[in-house]
């Protein structure tokens, strides 16, 4: 029984890996609709279970949709997750230029659209943010992953700000995906601290609508870490 | 049996909701090992085969990890799938800045650490799209889908010169997949044209290494489609 349920976990494993690689190659573009369960069992030899089981693992991950009635559309000829592996398996300076770039678009949108309830939201993060760094518990256990949740929560409040609903996704995906990949990497070695003034530069920017000066100074903030970062991972 | 199928489908997906639901709220966090299949299917009321496709549903989209002799472990909380949705809902505006974002990122860099390769491959893409540009079929069918075939490659020429592995991975999911969702929501509109001089300006300012260069000039290359194609949109 253990068996049989490894070999059928392969084989559908298998035919998925054969319909994303037809769907990569352009063998179906966005909009068509691909052929029937039937048919695709009997192209690639294998049940209509087996098939039913794959397109669904396609349908989750977003580069197919069932449509009652209709059959099965391409919506993605991309797999998201693999994305995803892609940006996990980059390095470290790679992963942190990236979220600079999401960083800097969010702090010149924000300076450009922020609401008073956006601002207001901004500088109580940074009053959690600040607070936490005076109670300076550098040593306890736990306390790097508190200081970046605050910091998240930040730069959280600054990308929404900007009004953007596909940065925000992005953005959201990335910095609670991506941080882990980090952490990881710095494995057991103590992560640079941030100064506090550099947030203020910041939200002084964006609260005086300069799109160019918010850019510059979520740039700033962000180019400390990143060299502290690349020394220690240079020296580690 | 087509019932019965429906049945079983709507309940695999169910325990994948329920699984995802889980993973996002925090129940297990990055590195933990999820219940065995035995125990989850007790707790979720189902069957272990249906544990077993919502488990490799989640594998699939890179939340989880099946190691063997092991158990299944935690990768990711948050689902690539689901950005990409939130991505697709998105605005046109909306899309249009993240692309901004990352090519203004991906030129910054390129003009610090392009080599004499990648300048050589910029400017043979360039070549292409400004011949294209000169054969000026304008009316011709499948004119909008080459020029933008031609325009890709120009920009993925430039994103890749900034050596960036994460990088490269979202923008080429990006730019792949969300170019549909462009085309789409334009329509039969005509899509404004870009003045190629622009693209000269950027690879330019690339070859002479100075990435504020770089960055202005691939933001103006994209400012101005990004304008048209919202007064479009606010007259349409």
């Amino acid at each position: 029984m253990a068996l049989r349920a490894a070999g059928r976990q392969s084989l559908v494993d298998g035919v998925v890996e054969q319909l994303r690689a037809q769907l990569a190659e352009g063998e179906w573009q966005v909009g068509d609709r691909v052929p029937t369960e039937h048919a695709l069992a009997e192209q690639l030899q294998v049940g209509r279970n087996t098939v039913r089981e794959a397109v669904r693992v396609l349908v989750h991950a977003g580069m197919l949709q069932s449509r009652q009635g209709e059959g099965t559309f391409v919506v993605s000829t991309s797999d998201p997750a693999e994305v995803m592996r892609g940006v996990r398996r980059a390095g470290i300076r790679d992963v942190l230029e990236l979220r600079i770039a999401l960083e800097a678009e969010g702090a010149r949108l924000a300076a450009l659209r922020h609401s008073a309830d956006d601002l207001r939201r901004i500088r109580a993060t940074l009053e959690s943010l600040e607070a936490f760094g005076r109670a300076g518990e550098q040593s306890a256990d736990g306390h790097h992953e508190l200081h970046a949740a605050h910091d998240l929560e930040f730069h959280t409040a600054v990308v929404e700000a900007a009004h953007n609903a596909a940065l925000s996704a992005t953005y959201g995906w990335f910095s609670s995906s991506v941080r882990d990949a980090l952490v990881a990497s710095l494995g057991d070695r103590e992560v640079p601290s941030i100064v506090p003034a550099d947030h203020r530069a910041l939200v002084d920017a964006i609260a005086s609508g300069d799109p160019a000066a918010a850019e510059a100074a979520a740039r700033a903030l962000l180019e400390t870490p990143k060299r502290a970062i690349e020394a220690l991972l240079a020296t580690g």
